[in-house]
């Protein structure tokens, strides 16, 4: 593959370096380093509020050091407000180790998406005694109290999950496919993202499904036509069942892309063990006491993590990328993560970090002509330029032409 | 009274004013306000815990207000370590609440104490399944984590309570009474005294008490000949039961400033409504459904304060003076807070204002001599200076002299 396929993540600067005094710093060496992507690199970050919540030093150093290891590959991290396990008891919260999660994230420079605000699954269960008049107005009182509470650190929400699947979910009664049953998808769609933008509207909202098929394509028509302020389609990948491959990928990406809306992949997995048999057709299904990495399985992940990724970058439309799960054994107990249970990296790791800090983070020392004058073109993201005299720093999300002052 | 009382309270400074250029600043007149003080003015500030962990917009701006008024008093707050409340469920702790209101203190500029490691009342029921060896263990354990992981934002402890009544309380079993009995009064603050130490050499450790007669006179005696470290004699003054008066007041001060060790009031309560029968032994057996504050009763509390914050201001020993309650209707439904439950302001509020930010704080206007010079006497804290060529900041805590550059 050539370069060109990134154009579009990528702009030009045309900068003059001046000293200190204001003169030009004419054939003056300065090197140029991205500090930052404006691609959203993401993956789960559910440890963060772990790391906010524990006193036991032996757990505390355990996910400090996971973290650390996160942190040296994204920037972007999801967190947890299902509302059953953010608000077991009506009125209590998990807001104290939540908001010092997101706030800790911010300060070492990751955006944060909150997911979700609306599910049938992992549903509070006390909702269940209310009519739905009052479960409605409850889940829209939800959705201005967290986005309003959060609106200092959280500037992306899934705002509704699973739509496709949800009038008809009927593993167990819940309170949100009752309302979703009578709203309808639309309808119930329409009035959560409405309070979304109304506490918010500077966020990103998102829709998100594990359907990939016509039937969502078809869902977000209707929610476009309705007027629905999806800000991103965020598109569920888990792959526990085998890699999709490069053709399911293309005509997913096909599929969703004809709303020129940006399309977020939101939670990614690829294994590095067995496959799941393809007879299972709700993952939770397969439940197992252990599912083991293997040397293999660890190769083959890295392998398909480069080549999906890749891909995903190369397309105009798709902004985000998460992977759910950082470390193994979470959902499903799965092989699943870039670290194994023990924080160890395993080869996708190294294989995305030499994308992500690599192949696709712009480096280089150029030297400025007479007038002072240099040009580069870079990946989009934040820049830090150094000189003898002095350095600066300075955003490239599109073509610039500027003056910059070294000290 | 006269001034003279409080020079303990104060500090000379001798200051060469000079200009951004190094000259000295000749004949310029410059304003010099306190901003801080050195004595700890504190309370409760359980409120701050509950400020960090509510969503809900009515308590939230509700204890918002309330605590915005706390911080134009205070400079010192107590939180909550009741390790039966801290640590509910084992393992569970209220961690990222409390530290987020101690950091919000800090952040404020106030200093806060954790109140307390050990006390046999609100103990954790869960402790009493163990044997005394292995309770022991945890409460040393604990007192590591939690002094450990608060080492950044909380620097003064009360590290064991009331011990004097501890091995004899037979209330209730509980599981601190149990390990007081066996290792003796001495043998236990001692073990717990050496925790605290241990986890933060610099933290000033209080033993604290609501029995100030003889037999906690005695006690500290014994534990001070056995080396215990204590930083300061915290003395509880809950007088709910009428003004203990200046004979009391300063029979106690007497009695414990035989150990030349700093004294901190630390649990104040003076009430603005009936005051409890003396009969009562156990303040917590007066059970009232409600407990008005009356117009009359106000005065009295106004006066009250002032006059016994006044004699432990006078007093050299004394470095701290915390009210227990900063609103009515907290412990045993007293009207002993300086606002009342709807957050207004009582008169003893306006009256330890006008002591803590009127008279006993330093505010004047000074012209430097020829050589830029000016001396004054203040409340130790610290101070801004500020002349028409710029401002700078500086703390008087003992006498000083020196170059100060207004840029």
């Amino acid at each position: 593959m050539n370069q060109e396929q990134y154009s579009h993540r990528k702009s030009a600067a045309r900068l003059q370096i001046l000293n200190a005094d204001g003169t030009p710093a004419a054939r003056t060496s300065v090197s140029i380093d991205q500090i930052s992507h404006r691609f959203l690199f993401g993956c789960g970050a559910f440890d963060a509020v772990d790391l906010m919540k524990t006193q036991d030093a032996g757990e505390r150093a355990f996910l400090q050091d996971r973290m650390e290891k996160w942190l040296a590959l994204f920037n972007y991290g999801t967190l947890p407000f299902y509302w059953g396990r953010y608000e077991p008891v009506e009125g209590q919260t998990a807001y104290p180790e939540t908001f010092a999660a997101a706030k800790w994230l911010r300060e070492k420079g990751a955006a944060v998406k909150g997911h979700p605000l609306c599910w049938h699954t992992s549903c509070a269960p006390w909702l269940l005694q209310f009519s739905n008049e009052e479960i409605m107005r409850r889940q829209i009182e939800r959705i201005h109290r967290d986005v309003t509470a959060f609106k200092s650190v959280i500037s992306l929400w899934d705002v509704i999950n699973e739509v496709v699947i949800m009038p008809v979910f009927d593993r167990y009664d819940n309170a949100v496919t009752r309302i979703c049953i009578e709203k309808g998808r639309v309808g119930l769609v329409k009035e959560v993202f409405a309070a979304a933008k109304e506490s918010d509207p500077e966020a990103v909202l998102l829709i998100n499904d594990f359907n990939t098929s016509e039937a969502y394509a078809q869902l977000i028509e209707d929610l476009l036509e309705a007027g629905v302020p999806i800000g991103a389609i965020g598109i569920q990948s888990h792959q526990h069942q085998g890699y999709w491959g490069l053709e399911k990928l293309n005509t997913v990406l096909e599929r969703f892309s004809r709303f020129s809306l940006p399309i977020h992949f939101t939670e990614n997995t690829l294994i590095s063990g067995e496959i799941m048999p393809a007879h299972i057709v709700d993952l939770n299904d397969w439940q197992v006491d252990s599912w083991p990495s293997t040397p293999e399985g660890e190769d083959r992940q890295a392998r398909e993590i480069a080549e999906m990724y890749t891909v995903l970058f190369a397309h105009p439309l798709v902004e985000a990328i998460t992977t759910w799960d950082f470390t193994d054994g979470c959902w499903l107990k799965a092989p699943s993560g870039f670290l194994r249970e023990d924080n160890s990296e395993k080869p996708s790791y190294h294989a995305l970090k030499k994308l992500i800090h690599g192949d696709w983070e712009t480096h280089v020392t150029l030297s400025t002509d007479d007038e002072g004058y240099l040009s580069f073109t870079g990946f989009k993201g934040d820049y830090r330029l150094q000189a003898a005299m002095g350095s600066a720093e300075f955003s490239l999300n599109s073509d610039r032409s500027e003056r910059i002052s070294l000290a």
